[in-house]
């Protein structure tokens, strides 16, 4: 490695360097909260300006740096939490100068996730949560059919007593998503439609036993799992190892009793 | 087995023909989907019939050729799966043309459910979930027991203050089922009643803390219950094996020992 | 034993015996579900009566058979559940043709209750739920603490902004109770007060947490704690026991050898 | 230790002074339960406020002879239940008297508390509690940081059109804390401005899915995690015992055997 290279690798791993970023990360937290506040924005915009110039500059930096840190630069986007990083500071001088000033807006509250790449138990939590979804997978597919079907059924039964909730195809996913929740799903959904239609309750009422098992097997059966396996593949663990010490000390003692006799055998 | 028995077999188990069955359960939620745009169904009248055509020839032919590639024909019905696609295929030949159009649309709904019995991963979930229903039975039935007489109770208490939610005995079984969600049980229910009669906190309170009590020993035990005996099974397995291999191994070594002893002492 | 007891034990201990209990109970259970729809209660008023004569006078029968059929009779009492049947049966005696009517027709109701007794798992499940309680004492007293505290501060902060709501220490605590459980905590309890009192969230946000974290231990934990205690005792026998088997089929063989060396130098 | 040291240490741990301290608590938790009603605190002024006199001296009295009773005075404070009740007991000497009144009456309320720290278990379980605290860091810190970014983009977006509950920053986080509760977060906050924003949905859906998932794990994982460390802890250690011992058995067996190999070969 050329000795450049060696030394920006040096100084992106420092930990002045890391820390001067998760602060400037802070700093810019603050910044976007401030700004939400229309007198602050109004009162000190200059304040607002240098700072988001500043910040532009700074990670833009950063980056560039830890591009050229790596061996080959292609590298660094091995990582995804680095596309991450990449995207969200590339994004803003992407957009920056266009008429997107909503996704701009976004991308800077965005890089406040930065803070997830930077600090390593966040960003350890993280992957761990990430890693929870794809074990999901045919649970999320049953669960979307039910939706799916008490949707159309929705549509199909309620459309007309209430369009608000029922109107369509997509306000009938909205509200199948604000009953599992169990929130107002009587006093607002329910019991309105309930005055008009007197069979409505075997719908609502099935949706939430089917759909609140699902999810439950969905978030506790899942998430215990997760939990679950990892401790008990350290209990394991020890466990064999204690008997596995124990037995290997009987074997040996066996073994040398066998090699006794053998000797006495021999002679 | 006739050789066209056992070509049909083959046809029936192809990947290709899953693969086509599970294309059309795919199109028919489709079509289902965009049916509930009434101005998608008022433009497009021939292709939704179409393709509804389309459909029940597909899936009764489907149904035709997985009965016949059975041994005996009626062996197709000893799996459950099998029963429920018939029945939904067949109820949808049987009811198209009558007036029981809403019975109708609502089997060609359910036809979306067939992804579960085409789909393994999907299947095996399901039957899992059905398994532990009946290991739920005496719970349920104290459930219900519960539920009945705080029903009796709500209607000979409250069935003249709040009509609407404690008019009659179905009534006040919604509301109920309403409290156990604690939704709107308080903005809602309680809190007019609570108004005219002082000590109705009693009978809202109580319930609520015995029911939910009931419906968590129902819900997170039972499922608990499944998911760890799954996993303890496993774990056993793996442990006792390992404690075996090892045991086995020691009780070997002291075998071959003893025969040396046998040995020398018959010399 | 007198030889009458003996048989009065042996009728009251029959199949047919506890199967006509539960099938009275069953009937008295559909009566009283019956009589909440008034136009019955007017349209058959002496089948109604009727039947309640006729469950009065078997219930009462039955008690006596239960007691008599033990050796002394005060030993029917030695149990809960015969106790529970006893006041049931007995409250209904006491109060009818008196001016308890409200007491009176909750004791028909609780009667239905007295399927827990007759059905040995349902038994066995309320007696596991009963068993739960008392180790649940300390965080119950931690919670009434909490609960006490809040409502007290309740009162003196929002007495005056929300009567209806914080108005007397009773109030406050059916309030508090309300917000555990989450139900219109914000939209109709506290969203009010915070218009008014702008340090109210800290007061809310608070209970929330420190009472929804008691909830929860008190909860999840206890019950779990019953499940898994149960689960794993079952899982620690009989891995000991094989364990215990193998070790036993090794020190037998060592026993056998060491016997088998020292008849040797017997010899 | 001087004698008079040894006395109060003596006195401080007896049992009734333990019993004498938990009564002036109890009657403290009564008198300012009463307080709440109004008539009563302007019939009896005299007897609430002899009360409080008596309460005051007595717990200062209690406290100085608790610190006496320690080796060194500063050594009372080593302890953090100890600095509870000094702090509470001192600010309400401290603010008697002056114009800081509320403080003063919380502080009075608070005394309650001092029941964690004479009842044994309670001060057991609160420990528990609390140091179930430290491990939720990192997860506590992702939850802040969604909150913080979600509460910034709920400004940006709905701050115009729903000043009541994303008008500033703060406001939005209060009402993210009643969305994360599920309360009326649909039918009072997100309903309104779905209807002017119609991808307001993703906001919400997002932020429902995202946050109730890192608050599960946070409060299921964590919790679970503490009850069965704990519970593991337990089990395995008689696990290891049982089986140390039988092995300890077996190896002593062939030591002996070994050696009485051993003696023969020297004859």
């Amino acid at each position: 490695m050329e000795s450049w290279k060696l030394k920006t690798r040096q100084l992106v791993g420092h930990r002045y360097f890391v820390n001067a970023v998760m602060l400037v990360i802070l700093l810019n937290a603050i910044l976007i909260g401030v700004e939400t506040y229309p007198h602050f924005r109004e009162d000190y915009p200059g304040v607002i300006q240098g700072f988001e110039v500043f910040f532009l500059w700074f990670f833009t930096i950063e980056i560039i740096l830890r591009v050229f840190a790596e061996k080959k630069f292609y590298q660094f986007f091995y990582s995804k939490w680095n596309i991450f990083d990449f995207v969200v500071v590339a994004g803003v001088l992407l957009f920056s100068g266009t008429y997107f000033i909503s996704a701009l807006r976004i991308l800077r509250v965005l890089r406040v996730l930065r803070a997830v790449t930077v600090i390593p138990s966040l960003q350890r939590l993280v992957t761990a949560f990430l890693k929870t979804i794809p074990s999901l997978g045919t649970i999320m597919m049953l669960l979307g059919l039910v939706f799916y079907i008490y949707a159309v059924l929705g549509v199909m039964f309620f459309g007309e007593i209430s369009p608000e909730y029922f109107g369509s195809l997509h306000l009938s996913l909205v509200t199948l998503f604000q009953v599992i929740t169990l929130e107002s799903w009587a006093s607002g959904v329910f019991r309105p439609i309930f005055a008009e239609s007197p069979y409505s309750w075997i719908y609502f009422v099935s949706f939430i036993l089917v759909g609140t098992f699902i999810v439950l097997n969905l978030i506790v059966g899942e998430i215990l799992n997760n939990i679950q396996e990892a401790k008990e593949e350290e209990q394991k663990d020890d466990k064999i190892e204690v008997s596995k010490q124990e037995l290997a000390k009987i074997t040996n003692e066996i073994s040398e009793l066998k090699q006794l006799l053998m000797k006495k055998e021999q002679k």
